[in-house]
């Protein structure tokens, strides 16, 4: 981040004419937004959400970790490409990216369907990656090799330029991917070395006897031993999912391009634990949307260093709490590029 | 609010294509807009900011209740008018305001200074309110008589209408007045049975020593004994502020129309309370920002049985908080009037 925009900004936050700090947290993002775009004015345009889809090994079988069976992963994906009398899409992330007119890309990370072809869909295999139609079970080995979340990286950062190149400046990582609050329970532990049960919670909302399945999962995965902390790329290969590599991609890239991020929920989180591991000037470019309801994310954006804006209760992803905070973003920056000085407005009591 | 719409689009919550309650308070809240729109798929569109402004006899004189002198209210509303490179205002409110397309409207409420013609502000004078320069110190008598106080409730009632007729779905009252959250820790002390001290916070970011004197001041008002509780038109010319007048007739005249009001901050909230006080229905129409920092906010809030959106530490009033909340209420109408539900997008688990 440009630390001599950030410095710019918070003289000029203190000469706006509002009281000093009366503006709260939005003074502080609006600084971090300096920082991002290399002005104590900056003027961010677009926005959008890039959801990636992916099916887990780890969420087949009898034995669910999800109230909700894999099935519902490429369906969703249908639904936000579905037309429909709105426009395109009609899922939760698609009604809320219209109302704040930001725009939608979905990848197809790794889903276990034929997807039909469709002009807004982006297939990772397309990109590079390999296409297997969802991880292995994180329980009893790798959910993927090396090479495959390697590929995967690279496809969601070539979507993330894709999105710049169109004119984004604001970009949402969200997702896709019946069962995956389980592998971002396991990468969040094994990066955070936490307790399994500490960071696993109830997802799409199951019972209590498919919560005690989940924490066994992350812990059996934990205990296979397949990965360490010191190498994050072998950590989301053992215990990641192909949306979760796709979304690092993105965030790696947007950063690299000098844009925002913007992290909706616990799996995003999970991405972005990965990337201030692999890369520790990444987190200059993360904003947090809301604390989500998940178990674990508190931890992670502690971790982070970041402060949510809301606290709303949602536990949806795709990206809808990111998608929700950018117009906060957008207005923070405002405050700070079209506010007058005290000294501009000629209002007494600046040097108060 | 229409109770049949609400069952309606509760209804039609749990039919959306999301794990039930995943979308959190964001449900509640587009429910609610339901009953005030008459609709399971409310449309909302138009947002306004209607800025009232106004002086306050307490904050004369050489013991300040405030750290900014009255000289500053007219000065504001300069700046909320002042012509600028960004367009119509140099103030937070026009800043933030422009960045989420709402309009500002600004009224002259009672300010003392004679504030010169402007196109965008409307003169309570004209409305046919008095048009005092500023309320009696309501330490030693009633702030206003209870027909100036009436008279600007029907000038806010006005402006409302016009926002209204101008095509404004989602009204935020706002204010300006140095000096005004010590009316208004009256107003909530008296009208909530509170003691002062629990109540009267640091405003614009006062002293312990001026803090002090502003406890004093709210004791010193209530100790007169000028008003009663049940007497809510009553507690207002006693306590309040033209401004605090001018936002309960906003209000009143929102939900008289069918629209939704979004409150910001502490004297926002105190104006609320005399409108639930006068008139119980109003709290259908009432939608909670944020929390702000002020103390007795969240006594406030508590009272008018609303959660608060965010909890970003705002303290500026003007109706800031209030226009930051806009985009939120309109995302949560979008995913009630625009998502598929699971049976119209053929995703599985509808009836978990």
């Amino acid at each position: 981040a440009d630390t001599g925009a950030m410095a710019a900004a918070r003289t000029r936050q203190a000469q706006l004419t509002k009281p000093l700090g009366a503006l709260g947290d939005l003074e502080d993002i609006s600084v971090r937004l300096a920082g991002v775009f290399g002005s104590d004015r900056p003027h961010p345009h677009g926005v959008a959400v890039l959801v990636a889809a992916g099916d887990h090994g780890v969420a087949a079988g009898p034995h669910p970790v999800s109230a909700y069976p894999p099935e519902v992963t490429p369906a969703m994906v249908a639904n936000f490409l579905a037309d429909t009398p709105a426009g395109l899409g009609g899922a939760a992330v698609n009604a809320i990216a219209r109302s704040v007119g930001a725009r939608v890309y979905v990848m197809d990370a790794g889903v276990n369907a034929d997807l039909p072809p469709h002009p807004a869909l982006v297939r990772a295999a397309d990109l590079g990656a390999g296409g297997r139609r969802g991880t292995s079970d994180l329980r009893t080995g790798a959910a993927m090799s090396r090479d495959e979340a390697e590929a995967l990286i690279l496809a969601g950062a070539a979507l993330a330029r894709q999105a710049v190149q169109d004119g984004t400046d604001l970009i949402v990582p969200g997702e896709m991917g019946i069962g995956n609050t389980t592998p971002a329970a396991a990468l969040t532990a094994r990066l955070l070395g936490q307790d399994a049960a500490a960071v696993t919670g109830r997802g799409t909302g199951v019972d209590d006897a498919t919560l005690e399945r989940k924490v066994a999962a992350v812990r059996a995965a934990l205990a296979r031993g397949g990965s360490d902390p010191a190498d994050p790329l072998g950590v989301l290969a053992d215990l990641g999912g192909f949306e979760i590599a796709a979304m690092l991609g993105m965030m790696l890239q947007a950063a690299a391009l000098g844009r925002a991020v913007i992290l909706d929920g616990f799996v995003e989180g999970s991405a972005a634990l990965l990337g201030v591991a692999l890369a520790p000037a990444l987190a200059d470019f993360l904003f947090a949307a809301g604390e989500c309801a998940e178990v674990g994310h508190a931890a992670q954006l502690a971790h982070l260093n970041l402060k949510p804006m809301f606290r709303l209760g949602l536990r949806l992803g795709e990206g809808t709490g990111g998608v929700l905070a950018a117009p906060m973003l957008l207005a923070a920056a405002a405050t700070l590029r079209e506010m007058q000085t005290f000294a501009e407005a000629g209002v007494p009591g600046g040097g108060a």
